[in-house]
This record gives C-alpha cells, sequence and structure tokens, in this order.
C-alpha cells in the first residue's frame, strides 16, 4: 500500500484522486488546501487540513499548484527526506526544496473540472534523484496507466511546449472556427464530425501523410478567396502564417 | 431506387460509393473518370468509362473532381436538363454550367484513401436551383447521413473557410508537435492522448471555456520560457500569434 498525501487540490489533483480511489494499492491519507475544501462523497472519509504543519505522514506528497509557487511552498514545508513530487510539466525538478527527496510525476493530458479523465492511456512523465524513489513512483503510476515513462526534465519541459501546440493552440484553432460559422448563423455542431476525424486521423497517419487543403495542394485561387472572405485581421495573420508555413514544408 | 453516376474518382467520390453501395435504394450506375481506373469487388459490377461521350443516363450526376475543373468540366457535357451537382465546400453552385440543373452535395468531412469512414454523422449540405432536385439531393443524402442540411453557396464557403482552420492547420500544428518531440528522441505517440482528449472535450465544452495554458492564465515565466527553447524562427512565429491572440480574448 503506497501513502499518498496531496499538496494543493486543483484539476490536476482532483483527477488524481479519484483514480487513486479506485486502487486497493494506494491510500490517500491526507489532502492539505490552503482554502477550506469540502470533501464529499466517496471522498468524505479522506482527512483534510488547510494547516501545513498538520501535514500527515506519507510514502509520497504530490504538489499540484500553480508552477510558480511550487519553490516557495516546498520549502515551506515542515518535515525532511521524504518524497515530494511535482505534476507540473513546465517546471523542472529541481525548482524543488532540496531538504526532501525530488521527484516528478507528470500525467500528460489536459483537465478540467467538468470532465472525467480515464487515466489507463494517459503517459504519466516520471523523474526522481534516486533509483528507489524512481521505483517507487513508477509503481505509483503503473497502478493508473499503462503508460508510464522516464523522462528527464530537460525532455519533460520539450514535451510540455508541444503539449501547448496540440492542445492550446489547436483549441484556439477550434474557437476560430466556431468564430466563423456562428457569424454566419451556423452551428458549431456542423465541424465537430470534422474536428473528430482530423483528431482521429493521426492515430493511424502522421500529419505530415494526413495533410491536405488549399495551402497544401497550392490551390491559390481558394487562398486569395477565403483571404478575401476573412473580415477579421487577427484570423487573416493566422490564415497567411499557417498557409505559407504549409506550402514550404 | 434513385440513379447516379459518379464523375471523377478522387477521395469525395470513392468514399461516397462505398457508402451509396450498402444502400438498396441507390444505384451507382457508372464512373467516369478521365484516367481507366479498374474497379475492383465488390464494385466490378459497376459500369466504368473514360469517355465523355459515353456517360449513361441517371438522376443525379456527382462531379467530384478539382474545384477549378468544375466549371470547364461540367460545361464539356454532352447531355441537358439532368441534374449535375459538384462535391467542393469552396466552389460555388453557378461555377457549374447552366445547360443542366445545378445543385450542391458537399459532406463536410476530410477524407483519404487510407482511411474508412461512416457517413452516418456527416453533415451532408445540399443546395438546388428547383425545390424538386433540392428535394432529391435530400433524399440521396438521408440514405447515407443523418444529417443533411439546406445551406447556401455563400454559407457554405465560410463553412468551408472554417473547416480548413479546424482541420488543415490543426493538422499542421500536430505537425509543429511531432517536430518539437521527434528532436528530443520522444515518440509522437506519447502527445495522442492529449490529442484525442482536446477534440473530445469540445463536444460538450465551448473552445472558449475548454482553452487552458500558459498564455490564458497569463503565465509570462513559461511563455518567455518557451519561446527561449523553440529554436525554429517559424514555430516561434506561431508561438507568438496564439499567445498574443489568447491573451487578447
Amino acid at each position: 500500500m503506497i501513502k499518498v498525501v496531496l499538496l494543493g487540490f486543483g484539476n490536476v489533483n482532483s483527477h488524481l484522486l479519484k483514480a487513486f480511489n479506485k486502487s486497493d494499492e494506494i491510500s490517500v491519507v491526507q489532502i492539505f488546501n490552503r482554502n477550506y475544501i469540502k470533501m464529499i462523497s466517496p471522498f468524505s472519509a479522506i482527512s483534510f487540513t488547510d494547516s501545513i504543519s498538520e501535514i500527515a505522514n506519507a510514502d509520497i506528497y504530490i504538489i499540484g499548484i500553480p508552477d510558480d509557487a511550487i519553490s516557495n511552498f516546498s520549502a515551506s514545508l515542515h518535515f525532511k527526506n521524504k518524497l515530494v513530487v511535482h505534476t507540473s510539466g513546465g517546471a523542472a525538478m529541481d525548482v524543488l526544496s532540496s531538504k526532501n527527496r525530488r521527484g516528478i510525476f507528470y500525467p500528460l493530458q489536459t483537465f478540467s473540472k467538468q470532465r472525467s479523465v480515464d487515466f489507463t492511456n494517459i503517459p504519466i512523465c516520471i523523474e526522481a534523484e534516486n533509483p528507489q524513489d524512481l521505483d517507487l513512483l513508477q509503481q505509483l503510476g503503473s497502478v493508473i496507466s499503462k503508460n508510464v515513462k522516464i523522462i528527464s526534465s530537460e525532455k519533460r519541459t520539450k514535451l510540455h511546449l508541444a503539449a501547448v501546440f496540440v492542445n492550446n493552440f489547436v483549441n484556439y484553432l477550434y474557437q476560430i472556427g466556431s468564430e466563423i460559422v456562428t457569424k454566419e448563423d451556423l452551428p458549431f455542431e456542423l465541424l465537430k464530425p470534422l474536428i473528430a476525424e482530423t483528431a482521429l486521423k493521426i492515430e493511424a497517419l502522421s500529419p505530415k501523410e494526413a495533410q491536405t487543403g488549399p495551402a497544401k495542394r497550392n490551390d491559390n485561387k481558394t487562398i486569395e478567396k477565403h483571404l478575401h472572405l476573412l473580415e477579421d485581421n487577427d484570423f487573416k495573420d493566422f490564415y497567411k502564417l499557417f498557409t505559407t508555413a504549409l506550402r514550404e514544408r
């Protein structure tokens, strides 16, 4: 049984709690959060504290708070020589205070309050200062995912950068699409089968193989027409940048 | 029974053939293509011609060829007063020669040779010059999809423009993501669960509600770090453009 304390209770840690709670091999013994949180069923039996001095004993402490708060928070912990990990894609392992044994437990996924998540296929990127801790994180990750990977802070940062492109930026293109059709009184629903298929396609094809469209086939007439149709200058900038890049590659 | 002749046999028409062939209500009586195509089982019984003067009699003629070839090709047809439609998102109905009755049958999806497609949920955008033809196209579309919509050429063009953003441009962001991780000797597979969830999320949330990431939360430290990490100047341009837009909206 691996005893875990969750430090902070944002999107990542609250989804981790749900996943950990399904297993008999992990016990979440306590949740710490600066602001009081009423734990509801089935989690009402889990101890909660908002006092940093009352943090319970555990095998692994998992910090799930904003990147720029990790360093100070980890230095403020009252204990020493315990395994303390953070869940951030973008922050290095050494932002954690060296008074504890340091590690990373980064689930590469987008989490939101409104959606439940199946961890089975989510890559869990782990890292630790010493081999025993890496083993323990491997064990913890394997309980919820079949995709646990040892990845250095340097590579993880690049992975996180790539994630910003395929998640945050992709979602913004969905928003542009939504705004274009909504302006025509057309429902965004019309684009959803296309969005789904675009994502599914790259399960089997590389993005390069999957690429189609006016820019790819150098259809200058359509490109000119589209630039003319776009009233929003920001959207025009996006259209031009993508079209130039797609023509060159 | 609706008799159909397919004019041209690229991605769209070959996928339409497969879908039409599953139904007893539609008979594809002939396929015309400029270059000879050997029809293989289960389509070997369908008549094929590469001669424009030998095109058979049908209720609907479906043109599936590049946009800029539609006009000349439709003018070269030997018959008159038949229902001739094209399948393009970007071309107006009136690019078709007026010697036949004109219409549109545009399935809003990305098609590739390597992937089979289920038409059930694909929006089929139809348009016709007269109500009887619109009825017939509605009937044809309903056999393969439960999502047939009457949409004007003007609105369809905007829909196609939005499709370029959520399909072609999104796919290019997948390519950038792939290039960033491949350079680190990390497998692109690591990003696939994130890509899938990003697309699934907007089934339930609007893109605006679904948005997360450094730009959205004004995390300037991470943004600066990412810009520093990006070695490719093109990728830097993309990062800056998206970040500026996400901050402003």
